[in-house]
């Protein structure tokens, strides 16, 4: 059994080569790993059948088994998954930037592989195919550190994988599967400097926060999202009505469904009612500051409800003086993930826009709309919410970094 | 005395107006600055007379006192870089891309500031007001930790900023010194996650790698540069000779000086001679790998030797078999900086530039040249030597993060 250390390493000498491979043949290692993840169905259920029984002898909740389940249909979807990373355009070698400097020197800033992607994931085994489909798109080796539950399955998906590119005539490696999926592998990950050059937590928020405080390599943090819909005094009433009840509950366990509503005093004997029995009869629980508490009876929002990401059917309400008070009350419970106000008042839609920090501000949408395949990125390997690097959902140009080819015949410092 | 968590929340909370001011009082802030300078000259020479006078009596040795040491000229130096940032375009509002969605929606990427910027420096106190400077015109607080050699200087200096924030009408805290100059305070900022958006340590090893390896705040690695200077067999030898001189020697101290001469086998005979005695007429002392030595006689280079950034006239050179060992002892021995090839076979360029990792990868030109005023960014806050966030020298946009405006009227997610 390879440490992860060792397994970091042997990721790392694969990522030179495939910096510098094509995008035929890297697209080629996509197709085979598609049409093998076919063939091998039969294998890859009977580890996952395998994964499922000792999954449920240790008393697995419904949920993480449903997550953790594959059938003949989520594997062709898999399958397709890779077919459509194909599809889309490989970011690495685009030229950014150019120009000539006065002393002659070319300046060309181009797009380069990052080189090692590490990731950090839970039950789900579809991420280990899909991430691994997005890193090699983009010239990158991966070293994947799935669940422990998911590990048999995981195995032979990263099997598959791994087959393709020796087919393909790419090294193995360019694709890793952590052996030993324990706690103790994840600060391994997080402490491989110079083998990792990017460590990506993808899961709850215990995970994403241990991560991103603890690694001595650079992380992207994902996903935490208490996503806010103000409704201006200015909106119109139907739309914010369809937009609540699309962010709360089309599916309320994802980061990008709101988990508070902030309503203009002006409309909040109008639109409160109205919104609260809406909700209500999807089956939300409602949570309401003292103001809200005026105009529809509910339980007191307490400062831990409106700072929670409750990731189900559960909504705080607050009700709040203007545009500017709702941008503060933003600020302060907010994560930086996506706001919504819902207006038709130019002026107010503007300073929202403006003054709100988050990775993405929606005027007159849901917030469920930020997402990489809604943006037309094609497949999303998360959603930033940090500043740096990269911020909102993450498509194939958020894997690559850049690099500064400068051509002279001869130029010194002076 | 404020804390340093203190120092930071009201840093963050002026972050959210200069956010949103515009370029014009951004300027007038910056040439406010610029003339109370000129005006202050005065008092800041006090303070830095107080400051040497300590310094001397700590036994701080002449080069430290001498980045220490302000005069007339100096501060004007200083007054005038801020006025050239003036002329620098705002990154801020730029919009990188947009697109509209198949259901209607507009997505605009703009260009947007990071909010606060903390610095650890070491001794010079112009880093006080050049990252106070790019940091105003990028919309971005700051929150500098100088030295505690320079922490009557940088008060002074900190304080002009400020008064002229105040004279614009802005909020002084969007230029913030810590009070408190000790080696805790490096921690706190490392430890202020939700207020400090991003943390650039400036200065040496020792404190990148401590700040790089602790923080739990976004970081950008700055500066170790181990460059080298690769001689291909196809290379124009004086070119080569101008090129491995320059690298070395006309500042040794900096980090894109080169550390390590690389020479093809083939014209190892003809080039180490005249390289090896001008280097040494300029004064560098040399190591060499048991080839080189085979050549010319100097002291056996150690592996310590070759992994070594001595910012000092000290070189270690080793002769290769060709381009692909070249690359392949970067691979092993660079700090992803600043790697330079002088050729004149174009496939020796392809592949040197494909396949050397490293910030910039220089044809036919001095390492010395990666730098953010040579690149025509008019000034830099550093050099990044990692590949998320940022990469090579970072001016304005590189303080700065990007946020999605999305803007629709009524789309919710089907």
């Amino acid at each position: 059994m390879a440490t992860v250390r060792e397994t970091c390493a042997a990721a790392k000498a694969a990522s030179r080569t495939l910096a510098n491979t094509d995008s035929t043949t890297k697209d080629a290692a996509l197709r085979a790993a598609a049409d093998l993840l076919e063939v091998r169905t039969p294998e890859i259920l009977a580890a996952n059948e395998r994964d499922l029984a000792a999954a449920q002898e240790a008393g697995t909740p419904d949920a993480i088994l449903d997550r953790l389940r594959l059938d003949g249909g989520r594997i062709r979807g898999i399958a397709d998954g890779l077919r459509q990373v194909v599809a889309l355009p490989d970011p690495v070698g685009e030229v950014v930037a150019g120009w000539r400097l006065p002393n002659g020197l070319q300046v060309t800033k181009v797009r380069v592989p990052l080189g090692v992607v590490a990731m950090v994931y839970e039950a789900r085994p579809n991420v280990t195919v899909d991430a691994a489909g997005l890193c090699i798109k983009s010239g990158n080796a991966c070293v994947l550190r799935g669940s422990s539950t998911a590990q048999l399955t995981n195995r032979v998906l990263a099997d598959v994988m791994r087959e393709a590119l020796t087919a393909t005539g790419l090294p193995a490696d360019a694709v890793c599967l952590v052996d030993d999926p324990s706690r103790d592998s994840v600060q391994e990950l997080m402490e491989a400097r110079g083998l990792v050059d990017l460590l990506i937590p993808r899961g709850g928020a215990g995970l994403i926060e241990r991560v991103v405080s603890g690694s001595r390599v650079p992380v992207v943090e994902t996903g935490v999202g208490n996503c806010h819909v103000y409704v201006d005094v200015a909106a119109d009433l139907a739309k914010a009505l369809d937009i609540v009840l699309n962010a709360k509950v089309q599916r309320p366990s994802v980061c990008n469904a709101a988990e508070s509503l902030l309503v203009h005093q002006g409309i909040a004997d109008e639109f409160l009612p109205k919104a609260v029995d809406a909700l209500r009869a999807a089956g939300v629980e409602l949570v309401g500051d003292a103001r809200v508490r005026e105009v529809v009876d509910m339980p007191l929002a307490t400062e831990a409800d409106l700072g929670a990401e409750f990731l189900d059917l559960k909504m705080s309400i607050a009700v709040v003086e203007d545009v500017g008070a709702a941008i503060d009350h933003i600020a302060r419970y907010g994560t930086l993930h996506t706001e919504a106000i819902v207006t038709e008042d130019r002026a107010a839609a503007r300073r929202f826009t403006a003054e709100v920090d988050a990775a993405a501000v929606m005027v007159n949408a849901s917030t469920r709309l930020t997402d990489g395949e809604q943006f037309g990125f094609g497949a999303e390997i998360g959603i930033s919410t940090q500043k740096t690097h990269a911020r909102g959902p993450m498509g194939l140009p958020e894997l690559t970094s850049v690099k500064y080819v400068v051509e002279g015949d001869g130029q010194i410092r002076r």
